[in-house]
């Protein structure tokens, strides 16, 4: 079917891939390395937060009633009974006329239920037997109450949620040393070409080093997922339905890049017509990387990139990352896209959505998005450049710089001012 | 000087910060280790890319003049004589009449000046002795030219970048197996006071869990530093002197939580009035983390964030990760704020600049900073959500809905929906 395969949209493609996927299983970590694991099951805090009454400040518990009639002129004087430092837990209940000195985040004394802080008492600096309120408080005034924040039983982190640092804060208050995480799913990766060369080769005629191995690599670590490179395969089928056979059985999934096209040695292309394979999709209305594949094989999915580096890129933002967050069970697996307005206008034809990589300009709170100027999917020197993908809808005119278009964000914006003239 | 610090602003404290810090030097290290890396120097494209000149697709490389007549009725038939795949290098050079079958980046025939892709001839599906053309092609029609996308000798990538996927692409292209990085900075890091639990121990009246420290661990090795966790340090003010100076040995920068503010037990407070100690800046105009603190020490820079937690994050993204960039030799050292419109009211006053946690929606194109509905900066359940900070300016009236506010972007944007009604 080298020159007659069905066409199906991004969405479409992506949706028959997922619905292919399962889910790992879990494992514990330290929560020293749970930093960037997807969580296995919801969290629940263990007690109250705080789990006592406790002070958010430096300054002196009191009764509130005994500082009814404080001023700053008349100051009420009490006495400091007490020094409850954090940590501490106190030993005087407060009487009529009492303080105790407290420090932040230590426990309330028995009695209390107002502080005040210390520069709002006379002489904050001075450690003394006694204290000037130089103002009246409420009863429950600057105190942070037991479970005030969040109450025991309390889901604190969702299953399926990513953890980030907040994440790692929330667990280690509430005890969790080891964190149930999914299991990081194995992407096999390798590159097909018998024109590619390692980094560390020199260039002879004719011949190329393979970019998209040590890219994809990277990539896939950064989604979340473990990557195993196999070494470039040759481009003979048989032996092709061979080595994959082995390497499947020891990944989640395979990703490939090239040999997805038309040419006569497109072994990837080939393999979707053979008996063991089970075609998911081989043509997409994208620009660039339609002839991007995916086909089940041994009852596990090949991903098989294009071999061009942009639109390799692309596809394993559209496609691999997807399946990396759908295999961690993550709540969020797609990307949502956002609307910008288009920097600079976009007028050439294309009859399937075009992806032009670029990045997102703020401008007094409206967006913009800026193309790399560099439109050619193949060029290596601005994949670095890019922050997201502008989808210019399939058609003959394109977009007018001001005109909304959907984007892809797909790393973290840098804010870059716009390049050009202003709009 | 417990109660009479000079206060300074963000910018102010942040400058006197950098302009003390010196940088880092230089390793190497293999490529497949240089993702999130920081260039120690400008890279050079080794040699031109495409360093021949190369087919863009798969077809036959022909004359362009041999191809004047072709049309759809009246196509014209060359002789195939030669087929090269990706990888080889063309043995026969076209002569009058001739075409070579070629596939995606293989290199051009001698003689040939253009290509014409499969799908615009005769039974592309057929390998045959001839193949029918069918229209017309211009000299250099479909070539990808020596050099067209990268000369030899061009800045393929600049001292203080970081080390992206698409970096990763193009080093490989350029046969750079090992790639000079700046080296990674130490940041130490440990909490003081005594009521701080670790994670596996149970809680104890008056005592809490300590999350900052697996919090801030995480951040700084997200940051691109190497987090050096040192145990809690006790209040004594003397102890810790020695502590201190001992871990500063081993560190660029320490970085501690907790012990800042004007309890009695505060003692990173009272190290800045010790002798040895150089102060930067101990009270920043904003809220939360007014107190923050830096001061040289041994000649290297203390960083004494907050020991609330909210406080403690916020101080991380305004000041420790600024320096692990600042250290590392980045580029860009400091977040571009950008502006949105603030999606509800903020009304309350505020002597400082308030930096409220939250997150960036999009609609239609433009920006909206929302508020995370829980304020308390002492609150550790809503870290995880924060994707950015909010800045409400000084002042009695706060921010109204739809006013533009200026928003620090901490973390990627999920561009989550927004919380509450639309405006």
């Amino acid at each position: 079917m080298r020159f007659s395969r069905q066409m199906i949209t991004v969405e479409d493609a992506l949706h028959r891939l997922l619905e292919r996927l399962g889910k790992q299983g879990s494992e514990e970590v330290h929560i020293g390395e749970a930093y960037g694991r997807t969580l296995a099951c919801d969290m629940y805090a263990t007690e109250d937060l705080p789990h006592f009454d406790r002070s958010p400040l430096d300054g002196f518990a009191v009764r509130a009633v005994d500082t009814v009639a404080a001023s700053p002129d008349r100051p009420v004087r009490l006495k400091v009974v007490e020094t409850i430092a954090a940590g501490d837990v106190p030993t005087v209940a407060l009487a009529e006329g009492c303080a105790s000195r407290i420090m932040t985040g230590a426990m309330l004394p028995a009695g209390a239920d107002a502080i005040i802080m210390f520069e709002q008492t006379q002489q904050p600096a001075a450690i003394a037997a006694e204290v000037g309120i130089r103002r009246s408080l409420k009863p429950g005034e600057n105190v942070s109450r037991r479970g005030e924040e969040i109450r025991q039983g309390t889901i604190i982190a969702h299953e399926g949620e990513n953890i980030n640092a907040g994440t790692m804060a929330i667990l280690a208050t509430f005890g969790y040393a080891h964190v149930p995480v999914v299991r990081k799913p194995r992407i096999g990766l390798l590159s097909t070409g018998v024109e590619l060369l390692d980094v560390d080769q020199p260039l002879i005629p004719g011949k190329i080093r393979n970019s998209n191995t040590l890219m994809l690599s990277a990539l896939i670590a950064e989604a979340g997922g473990i990557p195993l490179l196999f070494p470039n395969m040759p481009d003979d089928l048989e032996v092709a339905k061979g080595t994959l056979t082995e390497h499947l059985r020891l990944v989640d999934v395979l990703v490939t890049s090239g040999g997805v096209s038309v040419g006569d040695y497109d072994v990837m292309a080939a393999l979707t017509d053979e008996p063991e394979a089970e075609l998911l999709f081989n043509r997409i209305a994208m620009r660039p990387g339609s002839p991007t594949t995916s086909l089940m094989l041994q009852g596990k999915p090949i991903i098989a990139l294009s071999g061009n580096p942009g639109a390799c890129f692309l596809g394993f933002e559209l496609f691999v990352r997807p399946t990396i967050l759908s295999l961690s069970g993550r709540q969020e697996v797609r990307v949502r896209t956002i609307q910008a307005k288009l920097a600079i206008s976009y007028t050439k034809p294309c009859p399937y959505p075009r992806y032009l990589r670029g990045w997102l300009v703020e401008e007094e709170g409206v967006l913009y998005a800026q193309p790399d100027f560099n439109e050619k999917a193949g060029n290596l020197g601005t994949l670095k450049n890019s922050e997201c993908f502008i989808i210019i809808p399939a058609g003959g005119s394109g977009k007018q710089a001001g005109d909304l278009v959907e984007v892809l964000s797909h790393a973290m914006p840098s804010w870059k001012v716009r390049e050009g003239k202003r709009l």
